[in-house]
């Protein structure tokens, strides 16, 4: 048995592949339950050399993915597979064995994993839309005094700067980014609730070792216990989903605008990109291509998430289990748009003669209004600071 | 040609179908229009008695919306038939007939309107969210120390305290809440960019009337006009999910809990209010109901908004025009369901002696671990303040 | 309280608006009513008298929508303030207003007034796109020698026929009619299930009584009552995102053809459709942007139907009172794309010289391969026959 | 590089996995090759020989499939370095190299992949869904008289018989499995049009390729190429989706018939399965979590597909490329949904006693109606016959 990179890999980068791999939630998961025997050694809760056995335990286990999955499928959490299998490394120290996960519950266990590699993923995507903030900070002053053709419902209707447009594409994606940071920066939290989120069986310490454990592994602490409450995982989603859309709509418009008879701008010469299997003249716009199927694809995984917030009671059946591996999609893909239009925004070729043709033929004058004062506003609102 | 109010109102308020309906629509509108002239005559752009005159020809005119909406339907937009009926009225005044609408173009009105009923909308939502919110931080701490069966994945798992049960709906309520607040808050901005967002037309003086026209319909101003850029919009429909989400699970669970066969709590009893047509002895969780057909509907809506983000070029054909009354439909889904949570927050009858009963026969014992220190800080961060 | 025309007919006709407005929605409800009492009379479970008393009142009873609306949001359902509201005019005769509603559940009306309404709804749409096909089976043999520029990831390619776009446009609506005949010709059934859904209360005459008022109604009978099992509903809503689809296409295709640097396709000029409220010399392509309105928001409605599957045990809470409505927005929005493809059909502009002038830029030679075979495959297939 | 069996494994199944993994999908692609150029070879468009020798290339040759993914993320396609592979293999035989995918288009081999992996999957999933048809006949029947607690709106409403509702899920999964088998049967089809959907390249024998190949792969014919018009593949997609709607109504009914309080149903113990990592006593309805996790996230993968119908021209952007990833997903989840619920049915353990103590305290009676006669017409309609 083994996954599929052939079907996942064209839409989304190798790095961001990685954050999501086997072997980076194995490591997450080791991390949590090493990270909480450290929290419950440092308030007394046990002994530290058994945490610190613990520890040793999970950097020194060898577990099969495969193996591992299987067991999980029939177990119905990984956090049962993964516990037995340290018990059984550890079970010549009794007392760490019986320590292993001590108060924690399957969920606890999931939903941290699913924070630390939303961190990671969360990271990547904001420096690939940098990235092309950054640059189109430049283009869009550069083309501030380029007239070109406005299309509204895809018709020519009024002049534009064409420094406009791409302003506006950047003012969408720094505003995505800004959402997806805010979204990120209080919602990803550690969950550590045990069975019914009571914080039972930590002897009253719960709340320290829950901050000490956030601290360990990097994560803010949470308010409380939030196995059934899940707004901030689905606000997490939503981001996702915009940061999709905002570069979609910067897609859609560089596939419209090298169009043939169009030929404004095009995606840059890259070795290996964008050909044909049936005409190898031709060139693909391919970096657009993975953003708008990013964008095809996030809204129903955002609905999913939302439609599953209604969970039952202390902690539900279906909703959570859902959402780790769709938000794992959600960051695949958004990830994989931004990696591929931060390449499109680096070398964008734009053809001001085509443009002044296209205008010339549309027949609209050359009046851009107030384009060049729309773009400064634009850009010191959500443009990069040289 | 009528609407059907047979349709949504069930799932709604009237209140909240009035700030959605023909009536205000049509307020709005025209409130735009003679706004956009007052505006242009505070800076000179038009003469002060034409703004004048175009103010009194939007307030008398009387305008029958099913054959505006024929008319629109033929168009492809509202602002061509409202305008061309404003023009009408004004055929003694040609400045004044002229001047209507003034730069704008049908999507500066279609998305004014838009912002303006959402700010009603998320007043009233606010509003009753509130109201839930400062009803359970009582209800909570009342429920603090009474011990309950604790259910995952819908088994008896380990006990809760009751209280803790109602601290997470009102946790999670709020938080949707200040998302709401916070997403609209940032987003219900005037549009104002002319046919292809360069507030071509306007002598240069855009930036301005912008301004004063936000003022005079209490929006606030945008940083530049954002046709093709929808991200905020997305972000409040994505916040009318979380919030429908949030009141789904309080939903979910009273549902669950009024069983029969559980009987820890049920909605008040309302006279009128979840009969049955078959067996008028039974008493049904009608606000449950109506928050749990929000929770099931909105999804796909948001969905719909995040999908329709890759706008073409400077105003997209088919993206833009569904977020009108999707967006209309999710504020009337959450609406609904909010005034349906504070009816049922409101008067939610809790059964003790049903509760302790379930709980012994789960034979759990009675340790709630720190669910009173959990609930404390629940109402720390999100409680009402009294 | 008055619904919105302003915002839902725009996007359909107003044949269909009024298949789904109040006073539809009361007239199948009362047909349910009448015919059910006949039915019940006709078994010998009620004298004729009694059944004649009600068919009656059914037909004289006057009713204010928004007032039921009202009392139907406060029970939860439409049907215990209609029968009420009955049985108030038949005080007079009190065996005839007991036997109103016999044996019926409030579900039973709701989802039988659903598929009446499904009925004339899908009737209407199966006649636009039979327009659609019939007048493109023309036009794809008209078309079948005409070069021109096949275009793929929206770049110049291979040549193609001009014919074969429109043969291919014409095999997907033809499909997807296909698709939606078989859904309702076998989905449109009589609900008749009792509260619990045994026919309890009906002697053991229900399997009869539901023979006999299904085909009062038109409708099919169903094999058993279908309260919680709606794979049915759920298939008549794919097909109606089907449609949307086909038809998306379609409109998406002459939105792009209909390009000012294109132009191979326009929209037909038709009086009062497609100008601009800033640009009056613009003209829109109006049709397609319906069109693609309603291709957007198809998926997230059928979304909906299919997440509410899971419904809870006999009849469940917030999944079967979602389906009504968003089956209504479904059938609209299809049928309102219907209704302006229809249009855009009859009367498109086909431009050979734009057509041959794009090939030639395109510099792609002439040989379109087996199109002309392939047009000829598509309309044996799915074309109309003379 | 990795994928992530630790994420898909859980939801699925460990043979639905292989049948989607990188060397299926290898597998069918070099078998797409070798079929195109033996069947290029039966009606003499290149020598037989030649054909033999590609045939054996697509045999012998060896792939990394993590360094193949990272080229297709680079090319945009699969195909493209697949044929790149092949012809670097072949490049001792220059007519052989030549010839490999010839008059083919990466969309052709990304099709047919999709299709011969989907035949597989249906299969297996049409397995299990008559499994738990024909276990349910039996069951439905045995449990025809024992009279329950019906249950609406999680309110006590009428009495049921018990195996009524058994019949109806047994239905209500039989109906499921029918439209995917009947849109299956239609709807599976060779893929072969070439870059622009003309089958230019084939010296005018394209039909009759495509008429061979699709007998090599044992697939349907296809009238013509269907690049732009996915209508089959949406229906397909909508047919998963209502199977794991199916499947999702019963486990949610099983879910609430194991609570605590109930009792009246429980998932077979099997062991490993349905463990709590916090509570060992503790045994979860692991299958229905299975089962309702897809129902949760079927739905939303059904919109995209429906979403990227409107495709541009002949081959569009983002939205075909979309379908690949999403279809394999949906296959995966109602493919896992499918067998977990098998495993459930085959051994579910049914109380009677409970269902009699359930409805002996919700006092309603034992008047079941015509529960037992629409149990036969249900079992006549759907059941398996003996």
């Amino acid at each position: 048995m083994t996954g599929s990179v052939l079907r996942s890999r064209p839409l989304t980068s190798a790095a961001m592949l990685a954050i999501f791999d086997d072997r980076a939630m194995l490591r997450h998961a080791l991390a949590f339950e090493r990270e909480l025997a450290r929290a419950q050694a440092a308030v007394g809760l046990i002994p530290d050399p058994v945490a610190k056995r613990i520890g040793r335990a999970c950097e020194d286990i060898e577990i099969d993915p495969a193996e591992l999955a299987d067991e999980a499928a029939m177990a119905g959490t990984l956090a049962i597979p993964l516990v037995a299998r340290l018990r059984a490394v550890l079970e010549d120290n009794f007392e760490a064995a019986a320590s292993v996960h001590r108060g924690a519950t399957s969920q606890d266990l999931a939903d941290t994993v699913m924070m630390l590699q939303a961190r990671e993923a969360a990271d990547l995507i904001d420096t690939d839309l940098r990235r092309i903030v950054g640059k189109f900070s430049l283009v869009a002053r550069a083309q501030a005094d380029t007239p070109a053709a406005g299309r509204t419902l895809l018709q020519d209707a009024l002049p534009i700067a064409f420094g406009l447009r791409v302003a506006q594409w950047l003012a969408g994606i720094e505003d995505a980014r800004r959402r997806l940071e805010q979204s990120c920066g209080e919602g990803l939290r550690l969950q550590l609730g045990g069975a019914a989120g009571t914080r039972t069986g930590l002897d009253g310490k719960g709340g320290q070792i829950g901050a000490s454990l956030a601290d360990g592994l990097g994560l803010k602490a949470s308010v409380a216990p939030w196995h059934a409450r899940r707004g901030h995982v689905a606000a997490i989603a939503a981001a996702l989903g915009i940061v999709a859309g905002a570069l979609g709509k910067m897609a859609r418009d560089i596939a419209l605008l090298s169009q043939g008879s169009v030929g404004e701008a095009r995606e840059p010469m890259i070795e290996g990109r964008g050909g044909s299997s049936a005409m190898p003249h031709k060139r693909n716009p391919t970096g657009s291509q993975v953003a708008l199927s990013a964008a095809f694809r996030t809204p129903g995984l955002v609905s999913t998430v939302l439609a599953a917030m209604p969970q039952e009671l202390e902690r539900g059946i279906g909703g959570w289990q859902s959402e780790g591996p769709v938000m794992a999609e959600l960051f695949l893909l958004a990830g994989g748009s931004a990696e591929a239009m931060a390449l499109v925004a680096d070398g964008l070729e734009i053809d001001r003669e085509a443009i002044a043709r296209n205008l010339s033929r549309a027949d609209l004058g050359e009046d851009i209004g107030e384009a060049r004062a729309i773009i400064e506003d634009l850009l010191a609102e959500y443009g990069a600071v040289d």
